[in-house]
């Protein structure tokens, strides 16, 4: 038996999110089809994160358990030419020890939320991007993000179906930026709550909107209230970026 | 009677072009249709360049005549709301002399040439780049591209089906560069032949992959001959960058 790592890009767009459904296609289904069409083998794809329906991955981190002997380019090659059409990619893949875990080993994720700022719909960026029409305050959004930086009690960013034990994450990072037309915000944590991106993006947004200032983050986030909240951002505009395993940890 | 110059962004990708066709939807159709509606008028949009089926426009510039009073507000709303869903967004639109041309008046036609270069295949950007799994050597493609800066006959980079006069053109500007797993190849010039940047692009990758030497791109261009080309880079990477109107000219 070989552990396999696989790192994968996708496009959430036609996908219920990562992990399998019952009512629709999911990236975990696809992988998991093609590796069985390729080793004959009942097999089990584990992500580092689960992505909800829509959103995209620049390159997710997951592993599997295969008995058949093969190359990594074999195993590679195989399994692109097999998830054709679907638009997943497997960019790397490497044999890792038997206690590697995608999800339990990850000592990092990043994310990157994505808004289109201009008054025109995207035509070449649609379900790529969060399109805002009107103009935001990119550094009131900035200052904003501020306030979640740091360890917190994020119940107000939480889903109603978040499984996590604890409501308390310690994020490393939100950074808010413009580059032309587009803002893009990129957050880091060892780990984050069932919507807390596209929650703090829905405030942030209200903030560059002018509806909600810079404290009014805070105030909701001390509020540790779910009512408390402004709205989700779409999951077009989210991309888990990368999962990070350090050395201590693994 | 308005002239309006409309400025677009498409994907190309579900298009037979930008041209009207019998066999399939254009571009141009898409607006016309939209332009009727709005208007009750039948009207016949103009562009500055006729891109082929695939082919992206980030900015393509047009010109209509419209009878009906309309605010520019109205105009780029009312156009954006009716081409629905097709992917195409009317970025801006502004009144114009009446004999300001879309086509005639331009001076200046840039275009952009994205070449995605790793093993796997592309998944977000899928249909918005030339995928090419073998290392390409971005320096020798470069100094390949300067051989067909200047004023040459680019016979041998013209389609047959081109309907220009002369193919007597002169390139302003070929570079090569990577960003990443990118290769991007901006081309510039007063005006192209049909098929000339995906033919360009075509023998620039001959030159990356090691098949064509850099001066092989100068003996081709020498030859005048349709059959010294390598072959046509596919549209999927291709984009409309901008429409150029310098003062003097219009």
């Amino acid at each position: 038996m070989t552990r396999w790592r696989l790192t994968v890009e996708y496009d959430g767009g036609p996908f219920m999110g990562w992990q399998r459904q019952d009512h629709g296609p999911s990236v975990q289904q696809a992988l998991e089809e093609a590796l069985g069409r390729m080793t004959g083998e009942r097999v089990a794809v584990h992500a580092a994160g689960r992505t909800d329906a829509g959103v995209h991955a620049l390159a997710m981190s997951a592993h599997v358990d295969v008995e058949k002997a093969l190359t990594p380019h074999r195993l590679r090659e195989g399994l692109n030419a097999l998830v054709r059409p679907q638009p997943i990619s497997v960019l790397d893949v490497e044999p890792v020890a038997d206690d590697w875990h995608a999800r339990f080993s990850c000592t990092g994720r990043r994310y990157l939320y994505r808004i289109l700022n201009r008054r025109a719909p995207p035509a070449l960026e649609r379900g790529k991007v969060w399109h805002i029409g009107v103009p935001l305050d990119v550094d009131a959004m900035a200052e904003g993000a501020q306030h979640l930086v740091g360890r917190h009690d994020f119940t107000t960013f939480r889903s109603v179906h978040c499984q996590s034990e604890s409501p308390v994450k310690t994020l490393d990072r939100l950074e808010v930026r413009r580059e032309g037309e587009e803002i893009r915000i990129e957050a880091a944590a060892r780990s984050f709550l069932h919507h807390q991106v596209r929650s703090m993006v829905g405030c942030l947004a209200m903030v560059g909107r002018g509806q909600w200032s810079p404290e009014d983050i805070g105030k909701a986030l001390a509020a540790k209230d779910r009512a408390a909240l402004g709205f989700n951002a779409p999951p077009d505009g989210l991309y888990f970026v990368e999962a990070i395993y350090s050395a201590a940890k693994a």
